[in-house]
């Protein structure tokens, strides 16, 4: 199957090999459609059924939500609450903790973590003196099943953590970790980041017994400016907003107030529903090409890039991620700087990579290196694609005319 | 000018006439294909200058910056924050101020605002043992100016309020009140919430002499899902952000964090980059018409209106805001439920209204009555719009027909 097709931008831009999908992916030529289709079409605010195109707008809404449920396998549509990205629901579920989390409680998190599901944390930590460790990880820097022990207590409130690392993209085995943390304690609530993940596995809460997750439509061929946080509705119906507004609700007096029940309760405001429609019609393209296809595709990319590896030099360079089977390489020119060796791909070779900590801040000190060179691919990119990052790869060494 | 000629979405609903404006207006068809070409062309995440459409991406979110901080008469892009919209703005500055506000310290609303300048005071109100106050309002729902010295004091930290109601769209006198407001206490902050004014008023804020506001827009023409939030430099650098993630943050230590400068440090995430792409035309578009003309436009549509009344029979209706320029009409008709007579709009007129309380809560216990139509005009609408309301406002008794 060519997926590329159904990508315009790449005729927009013949030339460019796009690697950096774990940023951001490229949109489908569908999703970018639909839109539009919304605006130019139904263009209706929610809240109201009182005219034909906020009735079409509510039960899009709905809709949606149901899809959404059904591609991650969680029973309840009402579960589903729509944010402005994954950095907005992991911020919603850790401070919405804030009254249920007391001093002295215990957080863990991993050294791997993207900066979005460290801070929220550190932050709720400092300000009610809880408690943040992290868990022991193995030799690739995935969480270690057999000192899960050492870390997970009677304490122990809440575990976050990826599934994949947004720089090794290493896939952690949620579904064991879960049940062994669930094994010591099993009143902690787990929470999963899939912002690198929903884009390149099947996901099923119920199976991987999680408590909550995160992710951004715009890494999945979706629009900028959408998010999901799921989380199972006993949580939800305790946790507390932290955007209060117009349809979170039911009454207001001078002296107190409601909370609407859920999925409203934490959608104050009006939604992004040109981008929910937009991925309303996302996940619709995604069932017909099948998730297990796109992960298959992926796969072979990685592989054939591993393949290849014998026509450079590889010694002149240093892979941290090679082995496993996930879309990124990651990876640095030995003793040169990673920023001028990503100039150079995107110089002579418009190969569109990113350079420095991806936001990964307490990963760069387990690499012990302070900036890595990530080519991130996705089912948009070819095995020409490949060949074209291995031919530049082989002409390392021309790194410097092309930067002075 | 005829300006609905740059809105397609009324090729596409040829009989509605669109009265909900104030919920969200109608999106500018070069709005919409921009938000398109944002994804079609450029793609790429921010905060990185490595390639050719990275690098784009970030002169373009500069760019944007530059030309809002324009729009409102700011001195200073850098206080130009992007958010999700109003109720995003607003409650960051709520939640940002809890270390700010010790136990006592008051803060003064009206009891005309929208549930987002309402809500978030009242949680963080709860939390940190705050004082919340109502200015007094005049027989127009208007801020009394003669009796602000009865609220506003040394204990008063913060007074918040919109410039137009998104009720009766009543536009206070947002000069004198800060003037007289300052004259008082020189250190309290003025949050301006301009979610229903933005569209509707030309906006400098170093001549209001505020120190923060809010709009979000999906009100402006523009595309959903991004709001605007500026304040005064002195006060981004106190104010704590509500989210936390990538780009917010110059490091990350298991020990402490270093906060990113303003603006990164309230945008953590990725932003809605093509909707921000799509606002940066929408203000192109709307500096070209002049605001000044789309105001004038407005105001003559409300003004025939009132011209137009002496065809209805008055007496069988309530109107709560006829004498104000501002393009609303509030109303009901006497003894027959709101939603009723909303739905009799649509169905035989196909006028589009909204009906209810507009989430303004708080506003419909000094209106005493429980729900109301509004109709919120345009610049896309017309005079013809305007006779055909006043047709179905002539044809009143037939609702009944039309509802069972």
């Amino acid at each position: 199957m060519n997926f590329k097709d159904n990508f315009s931008y790449f005729k927009n831009n013949t030339k460019e090999i796009y690697f950096d999908s774990a940023a951001t992916s490229i949109k489908l030529d569908k999703v970018i459609e639909a839109q539009s289709k919304y605006d130019l079409e139904i263009g209706a605010n929610t809240h109201n059924n009182l005219f034909d195109n906020a009735y079409k707008a509510n039960q899009m809404l709905l809709e949606t939500r149901k899809k959404v449920a059904d591609f991650i396998g969680a029973n309840n549509p009402e579960e589903i609450i729509f944010t402005s990205g994954t950095t907005h629901s992991l911020n919603q579920l850790a401070f919405g903790m804030r009254s249920y989390l007391k001093k002295g409680d215990e957080i863990l998190l991993t050294k791997m973590e993207h900066s979005s599901n460290l801070l929220p944390w550190m932050v709720l930590s400092e300000e009610e003196e809880l408690k943040i460790d992290y868990l022991d990880l193995d030799e690739n820097f995935l969480i270690d099943l057999s000192k899960l022990k050492y870390k997970v207590n009677e304490k122990t409130k809440v575990v976050s953590f990826a599934m994949n690392s947004n720089t090794t993209a290493g896939l952690n085995d949620v579904k064991q970790i879960v049940k062994d943390i669930k094994t010591i304690n099993k009143d902690i609530i787990v929470i999963l980041d899939l912002a690198q993940s929903i884009a390149h596995n099947e996901i099923n809460v119920i199976d991987l017994d999680v408590d909550c997750i995160a992710f951004s439509t715009h890494k999945l061929y979706g629009p900028f400016g959408l998010g999901v946080m799921w989380a199972k509705k006993e949580i939800l119906k305790w946790l507390k907003p932290i955007f209060y507004g117009g349809g979170n609700n039911t009454s207001i007096n001078v002296e107190n107030y409601k909370l609407a029940p859920i999925p409203d309760k934490f959608e104050a405001g009006t939604l992004n529903l040109s981008a929910i429609y937009a991925f309303n019609v996302c996940l619709d393209i995604i069932n017909e090409f099948k998730m297990q296809n796109l992960i298959t595709y992926e796969k072979e990319l990685k592989k054939y890039f591993r393949s290849k590896l014998n026509e450079i030099e590889e010694s002149k360079f240093e892979f941290y991620n090679i082995e496993n089977d996930q879309p990124i390489v990651l990876f640095n020119l030995k003793n040169v700087n990673s920023q001028d060796f990503g100039a150079f791909l995107n110089k002579k070779y418009n190969i569109s990579v990113r350079v420095g900590k991806h936001c990964a801040r307490l990963a760069t000190d387990l690499f012990k290196i302070s900036s890595t060179i990530r080519a991130s691919f996705s089912i948009y990119n070819t095995k020409e694609d490949i060949d074209k990052f291995i031919e530049a790869l082989k002409d390392c060494d021309s790194w410097i005319n092309e930067i002075i």
